[in-house]
């Protein structure tokens, strides 16, 4: 009871079926749940590329510009793409369920592998860029970083328990705020810019270590390519949208592809500009911050939402893992635990098993940002491609009004997010990519492994070219060691089950069953009592014995009750007081076909 | 099987009941295997006195001869004093029995604590200072000292899992080698002592550290004590003895007691005589060896036999400990599972918890002998206390032939034991004594509690002025989920139980309550469908509101068996894939007074 208590005290009272259809969210909303995740990449994709590029030298770091002019072409071409899918998919477009109906179910899995790696990385990721943003701001705070990472885990998985409108409603402020913030932060510093009134940050001095190669500017590219994570989430969310689904879907993604673009550009040119080197103690949207207003409310306000933002960015999974494992769990690729919904209406294990993972990462990584890149972008890529790739075919196999240049779209978005996710491969192989490139097929192989578990349990249980059966016939024992209160229990509650039922006592001293005997006749309840005898003292030989004499006898169609009688004792301490016979019975009989062992408790009172 | 092989192969084949009454031993094994622990104490009693004195510097080392004499003295009271208790108690005269028949129970609860924490320290003890002879003579080996120890608990454990007398013949041999050895050694260097023949040791140059006071010429005869520790061991074990068991039994321990005194005594005045200096490195034997015959044959024989016979007293518990155990449980003051014999007769889990508890101290302790030591003695004077106090209690109620000398000598006995008793807690009280001084009543208050808990339990079971109660009204209500073949064989089962079975399906979804419903004409075996709703989703709760109801309108004598269908996937992790309704039933059920919860397993074949 105690337990239940606390549930609800955590996740609130119980919601009937009823009341699901309500949950959807308007545009407005929709953009903070669904695009927080895009948008938040700001807060590190011009840092990441920067990380790369001052290897080669300070000098270097001007390459910024125009690889986020190509990052952003790049962002218009899988929009545009998805924008699609959107609305060939109002039911919920994700790559999982678009592969699969367009490519078949191998292509569906690897997608799906790749998404949910990418949902864990994506709450890994934002929460240590979010926790960056802090510590930033209060350097103080930076050996603590673990455990802020993990308790804001801990908040958002909470959270989202509780249902996703609470949720909705919760976080579409601050992500307006950074929105407005950043918008003004950018529009602010471009204006001194072009006004020749912005003052360069004084030299970190940054040594070249490695010559500036293009496989040097690749990894840039590739590492800037984490500007794109998320973009798809809309797609996968479409039926949280309020009616018309599919237009208002894609008009929000529209919208957030436009502020992510503007945004992302505006801050490469501003770090540029202001010739901000990238460092482990402060962000780069700190120094630009901290150059542009001082260390004064509005930097302050600046790394705030900052923080929020991430944190919603890590929230958006905690709505998409949940969902796709609901798909995977239906068509019986991952246990079916994962299509329960929880008396909120969420998908609670989901969630549960996703910020456990994304804690793990965290820990495991020590709560750096950088080292959890190069794992980040590969699955994104992987789904990207894949579910572009089907919508090649799909328009292909469809030919409706239009369908050339449909195909066209998608073509290009395919072969231009199949190039990057080579590239990113290639170039983040040996800092961490190699990792997902290992998992995904470990993980498609486990879910195609699961799936035939499920088919081969629904052959075996299919009444399919089946006779209803005959009758049982049962022969009910009751295992007595002695005679109390516990075990006339038992003796009447065998009465009650069959006519014939008899009492099995297994001897270890003669003198024991000689006493047992005796009062039989006044406490038996009229059941024969059958002795076994048994020379090693052991309780279960004689008896598996007798039980099988009883089966051999009786044919395919006889099954044998074993009744227990046990007394349960009122503290769990007592339990190491009684000898755990039952428990052993239960073991020896597990697998026997036909023979089922019925514990009777009699409860002592203290 | 495969767990049962393996057990088959450790501790042999299981052995019937009729061969119990040949397990007896005589005075020559009986000498082998229960005064090993008491005279093995010549190869550290010695070394621990002087370890104290020295600390008074070398000049004080020669108190140890005139100690040893002291302690020699209070030997031959407290053996004389026993001897009296093998002659009363014929049948096993353990100073738990002993104080129990004659103080009461928490004296003899007292007793018992001492006992079984003394029977516990032997084995560490004993197998610390065996390795200390083993590396005395191999230094190499003096790093790995804790393997070497926690390997020979081991060894010994399983050998005593085999059986005692397998056991006793086993280790006969090396009790005798010991004997003859130690007897030539003392002989020899004596024979040279009195020639003048014999060449002090070189000097270590021991520092004075502290003055010497009467206090730690006091704390040295504690230590020196530990020479009495197993003296008992004999009148536990009287019923092993061959018949007549109580002569056999006296005539052994007076020949242990001077084997003893006459080996104690003449290390002790060897040590003198070279002037031997304890050492970290090095055993007191072991330096006395080496000066007497080089590092040569004997000197290995020396050290082999040491190792062996305290190895043998560490096997000496192992017969006591699980006896006491069995006592204790028979009187249901501790778990009655001490209380059954294993297949090879022997007292399984005694064995198991001694072995278990005295690793864990040698790994605590890291291995040394003297840091072990100031724990010891303690229990060990405790039960020679009580013991010979119980023993005045009895002569003086029983005033027999001769009570009052018989009183005289045990009222000698007990003073003197109980002044060493006092002065052993009082020097070593800050050395480690204190803890063995708080768990003592500890475990007196454990084994009350759960006296009290079995008294209960009987009170509460028994079937005193109890009439045979009327038959059991039984409702059989069968859950289902779906219909599938497992589904069918528990339908079938219920059957089997009661011509009223019914079937209960909790709705979560109209549709599906539609479904089986149509089927169920067909498949549903003649059993009644009730559909329970469910506004939140939860199988429990309607489930236990149902169940309740069905209760309170049956009255007491009513009685409800849920049938739950469960089908037992063939591999391990596949049970991870499925709902494990079953067990969450089985656990909401496991409160509730009339409720029996009985599965029927479906075995899928892979």
């Amino acid at each position: 009871m105690d337990a239940g208590l606390l549930k609800r005290w955590i996740v609130g009272r119980p919601m009937p079926l009823a009341q699901a259809r309500h949950e959807r969210l308007s545009k407005t909303i929709a953009l903070a749940v669904f695009s927080s995740d895009a948008l938040s990449s700001v807060a590190y994709a011009t840092e990441e590329i920067l990380l790369v590029l001052v290897l080669a030298g300070a000098a270097a770091a001007h390459l910024s510009v125009p690889l986020a002019l190509a990052i952003t072409g790049l962002l218009l071409i899988v929009v545009v793409s998805y924008q699609q899918t959107i609305h060939a998919y109002p039911s919920g477009g994700g790559s999982y369920i678009v592969a699969r109906a367009n490519l078949g179910a191998t292509p569906g899995l690897i997608a799906a592998a790749a998404l949910l790696i990418d949902y864990v990385l994506t709450v890994s990721v934002s929460v240590a860029a979010g926790v960056a943003a802090l510590t930033s701001a209060f350097p103080a705070l930076h050996e603590h970083r673990v455990a802020f990472g993990v308790t804001f885990i801990a908040l958002i998985a909470f959270a989202n328990l509780r249902g996703v409108r609470e949720s909705g409603r919760v976080f579409a402020v601050p992500t307006y705020l950074f929105v407005g913030t950043f918008a003004f932060m950018v529009a602010t510093g471009l204006w001194r810019w072009l006004q020749g009134d912005l003052v360069p940050l004084p030299s970190r001095g940054m040594a070249e270590t490695v010559p500036l190669t293009w496989f040097l500017v690749l990894r840039a590219f590739s590492s800037g390519c984490t500007a794109l994570t998320g973009v798809e989430a809309i797609s996968n969310g479409v039926p949280a949208f309020k009616p018309n689904e599919s237009r208002n879907a894609a008009i929000t993604m529209g919208w957030m592809a436009g502020i992510l673009g503007v945004l992302f550009l505006g801050i490469t040119v501003l770090a540029w500009a202001l010739q901000v080197t990238p460092s482990e103690d402060e962000t780069v949207v700190s120094q630009i911050a901290r150059a542009l207003f001082g260390r004064d409310v509005f930097y302050f306000l600046v790394q705030g939402v900052t923080m929020l933002i991430l944190l919603l960015a890590a929230n958006t999974s905690f709505a998409d893992f949940p969902r796709l494992s609901f798909f995977l769990a239906r068509d019986r690729f991952i246990p079916r635990q994962f299509a329960n919904q929880g008396d909120r209406l969420v998908f609670s294990n989901g969630i549960l098993i996703l910020g456990g993972l994304a804690a793990i990462l965290l820990v495991a990584f020590r709560g750096s940002t950088h080292a959890l890149i190069p794992l980040y972008a590969v699955g994104v890529f992987i789904s990207f491609t894949l579910s572009q790739a089907s919508m090649v075919r799909r328009w292909m196999r469809k030919r409706g009004e239009g369908w050339w240049w449909r195909v066209g779209l998608n073509a290009v978005g395919a072969a231009a997010t199949g190039v990057v996710l080579i590239t990113i491969a290639m170039t983040k192989f040996t800092h961490g990519a190699w990792i997902v490139v290992l998992l995904i097929p470990t993980l498609v192989a486990a879910f195609l492994t699961m799936h035939r578990h499920y088919e081969e349990v629904a052959t075996q249980l299919s009444l399919e070219s089946m006779e209803p059966p005959p009758p049982l016939q049962n022969t009910v024992l009751v295992l007595v060691g002695d005679l109390h209160r516990g075990v006339l229990k038992a003796l009447q509650y065998a009465q009650s089950l069959s006519g014939n039922a008899k009492a099995v006592f297994v001897e270890s001293d003669p003198e024991r069953t000689h006493r047992l005997e005796q009062r039989w006749a006044k406490w038996g309840m009229g059941l024969p009592l059958i002795v076994l005898t048994s020379p090693y003292r052991s309780l279960l030989g004689p008896l598996l014995q007798y039980v099988d004499h009883i089966l051999e006898q009786g044919g395919d169609n006889h099954i044998v009750t074993i009744v227990l009688p046990e007394f349960i004792p009122a503290r769990w301490w007592q339990h190491l007081l009684h000898n755990q016979t039952a428990l052993l019975i239960k073991g020896a009989m597990l697998f026997r076909k036909n023979v089922i062992v019925t514990d009777v408790p009699y409860h002592l009172k203290h």
